[in-house]
């Protein structure tokens, strides 16, 4: 376990230079989002003009601060900012060996492009590495920890506790990708990280620090470059082998590549090469904040397949067609395949207008589909050998209750053994009507999305997964 | 003008075949829909055991009706629906002359693969077009006409009055996917026609008749299948060049192609074939639903491109990139280009942190943005003789009012002069407080995307049209 990480991701007090009383600057968000989150520790504004800021006893210099500080937050320009480490942060770290980390939220460094930033960047990462403190950022937001509650950004306050951890250069991105998510309500957060420029504290090290952290079921990094291919490869493979990492890195073109190196002095390399890191690492990249959104939340939410045959069973043909067409242009995936003998139950059960594997692995119920048919006909799917994952679709027939039959559904899914659990994906979104049915499924763990070609992506995604998985472990 | 097809949308007197008192049939919903529409013709429900449903007369047969019938729907099994052709619907319309067509929800014809199936539709059709009647189906939902108020479908009833015409072989999934729509209330519908196995009526009549609807400003299709590629490339030819027609359309793929048989009895044919007509014809075709959607209401919202250079302007260096990225990967769009006196200005009224011009076309006003500054820097992109169009990014800084920053943007949009307007798409969708930024930018004419990337495919479909319409117009 890389203990300084976990110290800052635990720090029990936390200062911010910069602090401010007016609402609307980043100093002052901060301080909001600490309180909003509930944290526990201690807080020390620092504001040479203010008495007390949301509650919080003021000082108007980190010298004054009387007890240990183990987290400082600095929210000034980059020449205060480095005035204020010389001055005052060493002399204290010298005397009293208490802060672990820093933030460092303001730009102004090495993303600049210019000579002048790029030996300010070099200067703080020398002071500070000469005292033992460790460096996130500068030109980012920090950390949330939904445990400890420690929470450094001016965007996200509370937020739900799961098995998602980020890692991100882009705060902003990231923490708006986040608060769009939390309206939806359908993803967890563990803990995060923000470190823009990267100046210290940087991918590899999180990825392997979240390797070991229990809570973190799944890793989501938007990267825009890293300067040791070698070292990220050996570090990722090692990661990926123990829980899924989903990748979003611009730089496929050389227009993206200059804007990533205008944002944050990132150096895109060349991305064939990235393309085959991720390759050999078993990455999941995703290439839209859609497919990191919803294969994040699917591995989040499913059992890992253990394989790539894909039964589609759908109540709308036109949807289940689209579904069908995806699957076959997909990289991993194939149609499942029905024992006879399934075949003929579903046969019997299901409406005469019915389709029944035609193609292999397909089956259209039609809007003649009753509440109950939803949980026999998921049920004999799953049951059969040649199956290992479902993608059902429908545009919920209005004359159905939407909970019973979502429920019905969900009862076929979760009555399958934990130790051989089958992912199901369900695509209806239609409809305002739907949102019921939405509800019911995604509460019943089973992700729901709006097209099909997402659900087949996901599913893709998990496949692409499961294959590196299971070649990691023969070696 | 197509006589039948225009008498059709605007049919005085509809007769529903299987009209129900069980509010769970679709021939219950089709009577509600015509009154939730507010249908002003004359409404006959046939059924032989009841008086009256939802305050309509009912009558025991078709030939018990005694005014003329101009559009009659069946919701009757098909066997019972070819009985009622013959013995009830002929003998009227030999007599009266009244009825110009018939919508036949029911299957149970050629999309069973079956020789019966087959033998009735052909069966169908030679009875109907030996009296002149015209046949919607069978198979499928109908019409909807938002002006005369005609609707025969079961899953839509009112909806907002528009410039979409809606084309589909897939009944359930094109009502279920405008209904998704409605809830948005993004878009806004003139005509819908679902005829399933096209018997009769088919895709190419319905695109020539909407040629030359004013009310149908853009055209939205989703075809599984079409026999005379011949026919269907001259037609759709002479009506791209006059609107955009955007297609859906399955069978990419063998399995795809076999899911499409078996819903509709369509044959796919060599997709490559299709996407050669696709192509010569300017057809814009959308690999996703979700393609489908926001292309169709960024021609039904925004002016005509004129060009293919984009100007990207950004509050969020990752979502900026990202974009960069895209347009990069387009197949037609290229970033605009800035002249030295823009990028002067732009430098003299952002903040020192923004990033005008790198790469070219490029400007990243960073999060030390100003509502103010949203009108000024659109106001100055948007007079560049290199730009044909604008993409702008945001996640919505939490320190500025939500409203104001996009009025101020919308004012730059729209104070350009109306015959030379270029379009602007905007991307923020991110976080709760983004709802009423992105209901003020729709409100006031600029599409608002949650993601990048799909900004930027619209934008490449506008581009698509701009191209091939400038060259129909040459020739």
């Amino acid at each position: 376990m890389n203990e300084s990480l976990d110290r800052i991701f635990n720090a029990k007090s936390i200062a911010v230079v910069g602090a401010s009383t007016d609402p609307k600057k980043p100093g002052h968000e901060i301080l909001k989002n600490i309180v909003d989150i509930g944290y526990k520790g201690k807080v020390f504004p620092i504001n040479p003009k203010a008495d007390q800021i949301l509650g919080f006893k003021c000082y108007k210099s980190l010298s004054e601060v009387p007890e240990p500080i183990e987290l400082v937050v600095f929210v000034v320009p980059a020449p205060v900012t480095l005035k204020i480490v010389e001055e005052e942060l060493i002399p204290r770290k010298k005397k009293f060996n208490d802060t672990v980390g820093v933030v460092m939220v303001g730009g102004g460094f090495k993303e600049t492009g210019t000579k002048e930033g790029k030996e300010r960047e070099k200067r703080l990462k020398e002071l500070l590495n000469s005292v033992g403190i460790r460096l996130i950022g500068p030109n980012c937001q920090g950390i949330i920890d939904t445990t400890s509650k420690v929470n450094t950004t001016f965007d996200v306050g509370d937020y739900r506790k799961g098995g998602v951890s980020v890692i991100t250069q882009s705060g902003a991105l990231s923490c708006s990708f986040l608060m769009w998510a939390k309206a939806h309500d359908l993803i967890g957060l563990d803990k995060f990280i923000s470190f823009g420029n990267m100046a210290d504290i940087d991918v590899v090290e999180v990825m392997e620090y979240l390797a070991d952290v229990p809570t973190t079921k799944v890793i989501w990094v938007y990267l825009e470059g890293y300067n040791d291919g070698k070292k990220f490869l050996e570090v990722a493979k090692k990661v990926s082998a123990k829980k899924p990492i989903i990748v979003l890195k611009p730089g496929r073109t050389q227009a993206g590549a200059a804007a990533a190196s205008s944002h944050t002095g990132a150096m895109a390399g060349e991305d064939q090469i990235w393309d085959a890191v991720f390759k050999q690492t078993g990455i999941i990249r995703a290439y839209t904040l859609q497919e990191l959104y919803h294969t994040t939340r699917a591995f989040e939410k499913l059992p890992l397949i253990r394989g790539n045959r894909i039964a589609v069973l759908t109540v709308c043909g036109g949807l289940g067609t689209l579904c069908v067409e995806e699957i076959a242009s997909s990289r991993y995936l194939r149609m499942a395949s029905f024992s006879e003998e399934a075949k003929r139950r579903l046969r019997e059960i299901l409406a005469p207008t019915a389709t029944v594997g035609r193609p292999d692995g397909y089956i259209d119920m039609t809007g003649s589909v009753t509440e109950k048919l939803h949980y026999e006909a998921l049920k004999i799917v799953l049951n059969e050998d040649g199956v290992d994952g479902v993608i059902f679709l429908t545009t919920p027939p209005a004359f159905l209750p939407q909970r019973e039959w979502a429920i019905e559904l969900a009862k076929a899914y979760n009555s399958q053994p934990e130790d051989r659990k089958k992912p199901v994906i369900a695509v209806l979104g239609f409809g305002d009507s739907a949102i019921e049915s939405k509800r019911t499924l995604e509460e019943n763990g089973i992700p729901a999305y709006d097209f099909p070609e997402i659900a087949v992506r996901v599913m893709d995604n998990m496949v692409k997964y499961y294959l590196y998985r299971e070649k990691a472990q023969e070696a």
